[in-house]
């Protein structure tokens, strides 16, 4: 039974566009605000320090195919699991509800890196404790 | 010789993150800016009306792959052309670029829209006129 | 005693900016976030309809005093009352508080307009029912 | 004769809300854009640089009066000009124009700061340089 963390959040005013919908920008940063709910849910944060500096995890991709529009006040389900849990990179898998309906369903792969100011990010392994976290998460390969 | 169309645009303090880099979505943004600033040098705009009402163009997917992050005060050069042009809908493919190096590429796939008050958008054939004018900017089909 | 609306948020990502705060526009987005959830629990929406149309609340100023920098993962405290009501006018007033410290506090002015398409929003009288639920949260004039 | 700095820029579609205007937040994203495009246009930035660190100017009040909504594609010219010339501060003014129609005009009062990571912003005394150059966009004291 794979685990996923489900993000509650109304549609704001602020969140919708001329068309009367919500702009598609909001469900990426609905998605990402959703990732950053799970890793304070498995008690660390999006951008953490060890020892040795600052990690953190920018985006290398984000994807999201919107089936039907969501209004201002829809309230609003957004389900996450893993779809790949690489070395250095974890692809979150969100897909988006009102009232049962499926709205939208998007991907966003982030990478574990070190920051160091001045540098480009560096990739680094995910630390163990938490891929041991994030594997409940994982969702069965569609190719194996 | 497909064209291009080329948008510019700085990079906004309300554009960047806590992480000093252009927030990931932002590259939404101005790639739907991008698409909409063609549809005006093409003499028309996403959302218009023809004698039977209202004409848009909803977007059902839209993906980015950041290479490299765009950081405040930036001056990209967002290049949009056709990946694909069906009977309704158009796939934008979008590059970014700051100094001729590459920071992000992505697509839009917009489909043209009759908009009914209350209803759901219905998908309608691009006018034929608009798609004249969007093939030279067509590139070549990769697999053809 | 005055009655207040809270509500808390949690800075997103998306809500920061690359001197590492909270950029100063979320505050304003989340003073009507906050606005419109207290039209929530009051029973109505910041857009309505009634027998004669759409009712919505456009803002004609808006104004904030920053203090503290509120931060990426802060649990915002903001507390809602009234510190105008008018015939066809609301003056929110708001607080943001971070852990009892206060960051910031500021205003909204909203006017009561039927809203026809095509139109200037027209004021209006606020309902009576709305008056009546607002008044509890009506701080005593400063000037009296 | 006072100077005045004029920034220019058409509503996106992404800046606009289902009331079919442009976002009222939009007007305080603008006005920073045109004061930081004023400090380029002076030969420095938002965020720069001396021997003892970085300066910026976070902002601590922002204010704007709505009179006529923007919307979607309307062409705006922000005109910039200096209110009060403090110290440490400056109280930025602007107008906002569509078609020679005043849309609204806000204030932001921004404070000249060291800032050192993990501690407050410290304010300190604007440059020399930079108070020659700000001069000439400086309105006469109304209460002068």
């Amino acid at each position: 039974m794979v685990m996923s963390y489900q993000a509650r959040r109304r549609v704001e005013f602020s969140d919708t566009d001329a068309a009367g919908m919500m702009h598609f920008t909001a469900f990426f940063r609905f998605m990402e605000a959703a990732e950053h709910e799970l890793l304070r849910e498995l008690g660390t944060s999006v951008i953490c320090a060890d020892e040795q500096g600052t990690i953190s995890w920018p985006r290398v991709s984000a994807s999201c195919d919107f089936k039907q529009a969501a209004r201002f006040e829809d309230l609003l389900t957004i389900t996450v699991q893993v779809a790949r849990l690489g070395r250095s990179s974890v692809t979150y898998s969100c897909t988006f509800h009102c009232d049962d309906q499926l709205l939208a369903s998007g991907q966003i792969v982030s990478v574990c890196c070190r920051l160091t100011p001045g540098q480009a990010p560096e990739p680094m392994d995910i630390p163990t404790q938490l891929v041991q976290k994030l594997e409940p998460y994982l969702l069965p390969d569609p190719d194996a």
